[in-house]
């Protein structure tokens, strides 16, 4: 049974709390390095596994895509996500990410931003994903690093006084589920390793084009945000079928 | 000016007492996942960079290749590389990993065991073995992973028992040089992060076969050596000149 955190009203509301499920894509530390590695969207048809607000499809779409799709489990992601915008050129579908359904060379660019850590059947999706995409097509997500879902409890390792003192890091080589505590309790994310989201790509036909671990820019006074460079919470990976 | 540290009599002697020293490829965790990397070797090529004791370079020329060349800055390592071999295929010369100069498709294979970490230079060193690389030719290398190399203490967190915590990550994004303490005191290596070791290959021309992140055999019973799957010790990737 899949977990649908997201419609939960706690977890909605903790979610919607978040600087970027308000100012959208700017606030994510990790979307100048995404977006420098979206291509050129006019004319084409892109995929979103987990669309949750919408905010990336309205993107592609602005920036030219003709079709796309954002799928998400979460009802109340999507009844926002549908109420910004009218574009008849953006659905949305309400499913599991290992549950689409897509048909042969539908579409030219599959995204996902931050969902795939929820989804345990990781090469289902990748294979899925191959086969619903166009030869040269790109595949491009983000996820949560690996150094980030090791640990369930997600977080720094404190001196006595509150200090961050390091990252601590632990369980890196034992894959699966994770209960985690993040915005609430009991939130099940999938730790995987760097070498298996690389691995399972390129044995399901992907060209690995380009692995970035996001970091703030160096002009951010803010310690706090400062601090996401002492480890990366992201991974972004872009691949292309070969 | 490049540190030397494998012809300093402490170092060595230390380097010498390790069971990769003493036993050869086997005793290296990271061996079994390397070997199996490894094409047929029959009537190839082979560059080693950073050759120590010369085991890969045996390795390969056992396994049918006709031409080795192994490389390695220290003298007393290449001493004693020189002295288990009498095979003319096998040619050892000192030359600092930056400094080797090697002419177009000289190589079939290039491959280098936990010795890059030392090198500043890593583009510069892709360039060069990309340009002595036939082409689908094979670069595969280890090298101490970047979790490992974050932090100069390479070593783990501990709690008042002595018992190992976790391990502590700090400090990841920051590239570049660390005086560790590795076996005896200022050892420098140069700390990159997982997506720059990936990143500078794609950039130079090569397409990602595989990245490993090796981890004790289940059946090892012993918990030191178990304990090397709490976090990954080494990064091992493969790469096809493209």
């Amino acid at each position: 049974m899949k977990q649908n955190k997201y419609d939960e009203p706690e977890f909605f509301a903790e979610y919607s709390r978040m600087p970027r499920s308000i100012h959208g894509l700017g606030a994510g530390m990790e979307w100048e390095t995404f977006q420098a590695l979206l291509p050129d969207l006019r004319e084409k048809r892109v995929l979103d596994l987990g669309c949750g607000f919408g905010w990336h499809c309205r993107y592609v779409h602005e920036h030219g895509a003709t079709k796309v799709v954002g799928i998400d489990l979460s009802e109340k992601m999507l009844a926002r996500a549908r109420a910004t915008t009218d574009a008849p050129e953006i659905e949305y579908r309400r499913c599991a990410i290992e549950d689409i359904e897509v048909s042969a060379n539908e579409f030219d660019i599959v995204i996902s931003s931050l969902a795939l850590h929820y989804i345990e059947a990781f090469d289902l999706v990748c294979r899925k994903i191959h086969d619903g995409l166009t030869p040269q097509g790109l595949l491009l997500f983000s996820v949560e690093h690996p150094i980030f879902t090791a640990l369930p409890a997600q977080d720094w390792y404190y001196g006595l006084n509150g200090e961050r003192l390091h990252w601590p890091l632990d369980n890196y080589q034992t894959e699966g589920r994770r209960q985690t505590n993040w915005l609430t309790d009991n939130v099940i994310k999938y730790h995987r390793t760097v070498a298996t989201y690389v691995n399972t790509l390129i044995e399901t036909g992907f060209r690995i084009t380009r692995l970035e671990e996001p970091k703030p820019a160096p002009e951010i006074v803010d310690a706090d945000v400062q601090d996401q460079s002492r480890r990366p919470p992201f991974l972004v990976v872009a691949g292309i079928r070969g």
